[in-house]
């Protein structure tokens, strides 16, 4: 079967788009929008220029558009990009949301598509550990939790990272994929992608009591070429 | 109709989309080729990656696609791309290209799709005028020809130029819109834009006798806000 797979460059969308393709489906193309509220309840912003490099490094067609990311009309916006498209169904990385999951399964209800969440259901704690252990390499690029302070941006997540996160979820609630927006994180190379992503330079900006790593450049490289990857 | 416009960001491909919403049709959708090869027999390469902040300036929906630039292959590829979107027909701005237009036809055809080619047949002249006169602001981003020399890069392509350019044709056989590669152009703002493209920051590379103007950085702006815009 032929799918869009709504993309932020994150690790769920990231994982659930591939998921997909072991399963033996096909996905065509990635969808992304670019919210102009950093509130959309649907989308997140941070770092969603980067998209577009992240499907050229799985050399996967990408559609963008603009979304106004104001509540219910963004999800009318997003209808009206999947409707420009030719596919079969679509794949988002929800785990937990019901609000998300709910309106894009009115969308494609609508269009006559077929909704897939390969992540829904599942723990949180398994589908962290399972992102982890199919090998993305995975930047925390916004925090806005309790405990989770500066020294997170711009951090890998990986496996002692993931013990970090689930005694803070202990302690403050947290969810440990950061599905209520507690974190935002970026993919910059898996197994599946054809070249890596090199962050050349970022910004940390930090607001009281959530912050993010802005990626201001960055660029595509062969994967074997080994480089520090860690700004600034 | 619904149509996809291929889209490279300069003014033949950013005036035939406006002409065909000018004629009724709705434009639903920009495609951009990214060729890994700059000598791409069907697309442009130069500032490619300017198109997702013009496409954002128009409000459209944007796909993008890595494609080989290789010869025919390049063609496939588009056609894998076209075949995604759920439009009606294609535009191009193709003026005089047969190798350019033929291909974009077979794909077609094979698609069952219509293609559109607003400016096919006219002559450069005349098309280069109307395009001065639809009020884009229109940058020449990279010449390739006899008499085009340095002080072109970053140029305003308006009456002034046209008449220089005009003059550079009967003495040197260029053709006045830069359809055989003598230059390549970049639309900053035009009439129908909701926003306008600022180029904060650009490069001048010279090679022996082509060059580029590389813009670095570029942001979106109200249209009210009156900015210098002409770097470095």
């Amino acid at each position: 079967m032929k799918l869009a797979a709504l993309f932020s460059g994150g690790k769920d969308s990231t994982y659930a788009a591939h998921l997909m393709e072991e399963g033996g489906h096909e996905v065509s193309i990635f969808a992304t929008m670019r919210p102009a509220r950093m509130d959309s309840y649907m989308f997140h912003g941070v770092n969603i220029h980067l998209t577009s490099l992240i499907a050229e490094a799985l050399n996967m067609p990408l559609v963008t558009a603009r979304n106004s990311g104001e509540k219910e009309k963004e999800v009318d916006e997003l209808k009206r990009v999947i409707e420009l498209l030719n596919v079969e169904g679509v794949v988002t990385g929800a785990i937990a949301s019901t609000y998300q999951r709910d309106r894009i399964n009115r969308i494609c209800g609508e269009l006559g598509l077929r909704h897939f969440s390969p992540l829904w259901g599942r723990s949180p704690q398994e589908v962290l550990d399972a992102e982890i252990e199919s090998g993305m390499e995975i930047v925390m690029v916004h925090v806005a939790a309790n405990g989770l302070d500066k020294s997170w941006l711009g951090r890998r997540i990986n496996k002692t990272a993931m013990v970090e996160l689930a005694r803070l979820g202990e302690k403050y609630g947290i969810n440990v994929c950061g599905e209520g927006g507690e974190y935002e994180s970026l993919v910059v190379d898996a197994p599946w992608f054809k070249e890596r992503l090199i962050l050349d330079e970022a910004e940390l900006i930090w607001e009281g009591t959530s912050g993010t790593y802005v990626v201001k450049n960055a660029h595509l490289a062969p994967k074997h070429i080994k480089v520090k990857n860690n700004p600034p």
